[in-house]
């Protein structure tokens, strides 16, 4: 077994604080991750605080993971010692059903084994995070981080990152498309970065007029606020919208904004969830869909697509012993536009 | 201007009574329709009684229309006196925006010009409906009647019809494809009928379990009751749900038959909407649509479609004196499952 020092939260809504356990030593196709930076997700502090009731305890979060590989099994092919390397969302699935050999593990029929929060297939030990010195997963679940990339700009990029990039692939979003991005946060501020390497025309649409400027420096044509009257004069102009947004909001008026078969997708989990009349969509045979997450595969393209284009995640990096600040400050959302805790002092 | 004879509502929620009033006179590109047959829909309903707020009176419906051509403009190239012709829910649009240039008249940009119920543009000329002896149309906004098709059996195919075929081609339903359509109506009995004919795998879902075996009828290969235990069994199973229930009702269960990317498609209006949580699309990246009838192109080959099938509508065919008899039934939802009208005493 693999000693290994974390960050966990013992109960709900706790404090996380320093916390020892083991690794699994490496099967032969897995590879051994020492973490240097983790990135910190909305959903790291939903599942601390136990807001969707399955949060086992010690739990310790983290799953935008960026490290150096220290040991590879004897079978492992895709990675050396020494290789920086990313984990994101995911770290196995069932591997044969036709969503895995599609490349789509985040739709696995068995639902893919997230990265912390659950127990391993089969077992009662826990599965925990990233805000931890070291991780072992299979290789299929690793990503290689292109030379040069920033670690703590890379982070956000497995999760914040991939679930905006693999939408916007999806829906063919290329050179011309008009699309819109509703929020502009952690996952928000990455599509608008995503969207405009692409080639699309982007709109952004934030609820904060302070956000305008924001928006367009980071790559947005134009910016509106959602609600005001700019709103109307983008109406049945885009191809595309991807809502970042889980605070509940007006999604029929996001709607409006879309042409003839357009699609909004939606990324956040509003609690209201969304009330549309049907003719919103009729009239102009829209569509509202969902996606969670990317592929491995997808998520490696992601990595690439990033590396050629510069673009990394607008990161405040913090020393993982200041993890609770973090937490305070984005629950406050007090972040442009993600907190990366810098875990090499765990890992030395 | 033509002397023409209907049935017209004189108030909301009045009944029809005989109504006398003028067509004008063919333009050059104008056929003039001696009318045989005309379908009775919810929405002639809802027109009649004002449920929409925008009932123009005296009210002549009806839209599902089949007849002779009696005269012909001179620069009408594609009818000539005698033929069966049909017109469906639009009878005019821009012609020139995208929507219209691309075959898809029912999205233009300024909106298609309805059969009944509304205005000539420019004009406080009334438009009347098909419940009448005769109507003029430009030759675009007419189809062809195959030779051979029963006329009354035709007639909803231009509504009905066209509303169910034009989104399962669409959506590329065709050979294997698994199909689920819920609501067994006037649209849905169509929807099953076309869908067998493209060679999907047809699943019914009803909310009565006396027309699961009237399901199995039509062409469907399992038929199983809404909100039923049947519902788990085929959880995950389909590729494309059609949607025609215009009563409220668990549209967050239609999805839960989706596999991953598949589409539930709404052609009906619910009043209270639809709520659903994000996460039962995000997970499996579904998507809810919505569509209207279908363009000229379209409804032509869709007739096409018909009668190479043999397929038409199940019909009722009552003479036009009876049409609040029709009415009376269809509000009690007693016809399976479409009244047509036989209007050939006005015409003749």
């Amino acid at each position: 077994m693999i000693p290994t020092v974390g960050y966990a939260a013992l109960a709900a809504r706790g404090d996380l604080q320093p916390y020892r356990f083991e690794r699994r030593e490496l099967d032969d196709t897995e590879v051994l991750l020492a973490i240097l930076r983790c990135g910190l997700c909305h959903s790291d502090v939903h599942m601390v605080d136990d807001d969707w009731g399955f949060s086992p305890y010690p739990l310790v979060p983290g799953h935008e993971i960026v490290g150096r590989v220290r040991a590879v099994g004897p079978r492992v092919d895709r990675f050396r010692a020494g290789d920086i390397a990313a984990i994101g969302c995911m770290i196995d699935s069932c591997r044969v059903c036709r969503h895995c050999e599609a490349g789509l593990e985040q739709y696995c029929d068995l639902g893919p084994t997230s990265t912390f929060g659950g127990y391993e297939p089969g077992s009662q030990r826990p599965i925990h995070g990233g805000f931890s010195s070291c991780y072992v997963v299979d290789q299929r679940f690793a990503v290689s981080v292109p030379n040069g990339m920033d670690l703590a700009a890379a982070a956000p990029l497995l999760c914040a990152g991939i679930t905006t990039y693999s939408p916007l692939r999806h829906w063919k979003v290329g050179r011309g498309t008009p699309v819109g991005v509703v929020g502009i946060g952690g996952l928000g501020h990455l599509a608008i970065k995503f969207a405009r390497a692409m080639g699309a025309e982007v709109l952004a649409i934030t609820s904060s007029a302070a956000k305008r400027s924001d928006a367009i420096k980071l790559g947005a044509h134009e910016a509106i606020v959602s609600g005001s009257s700019d709103m109307s004069g983008f109406a049945g102009r885009l191809d595309f919208v991807l809502d970042t947004v889980s605070a509940d909001h007006d999604i029929a008026a996001m709607l409006d904004l879309l042409r003839t078969d357009g699609t909004l997708c939606m990324l956040g989990l509003p609690k209201s969830g969304f009330k549309v009349p049907p003719m919103r969509l009729e009239t102009k045979r829209k569509s509202i869909a969902g996606s969670i997450m990317g592929g491995m595969a997808e998520t490696q393209d992601m990595l690439n697509f990033a590396a050629v284009h510069g673009i990394g995640a607008d990161v405040e990096v913090m020393p993982i012993e200041r993890i609770n600040e973090a937490i305070a400050r984005l629950k406050r959302n007090d972040v442009r536009y993600r907190f990366v805790l810098d875990t090499s002092s765990l890992s030395a």
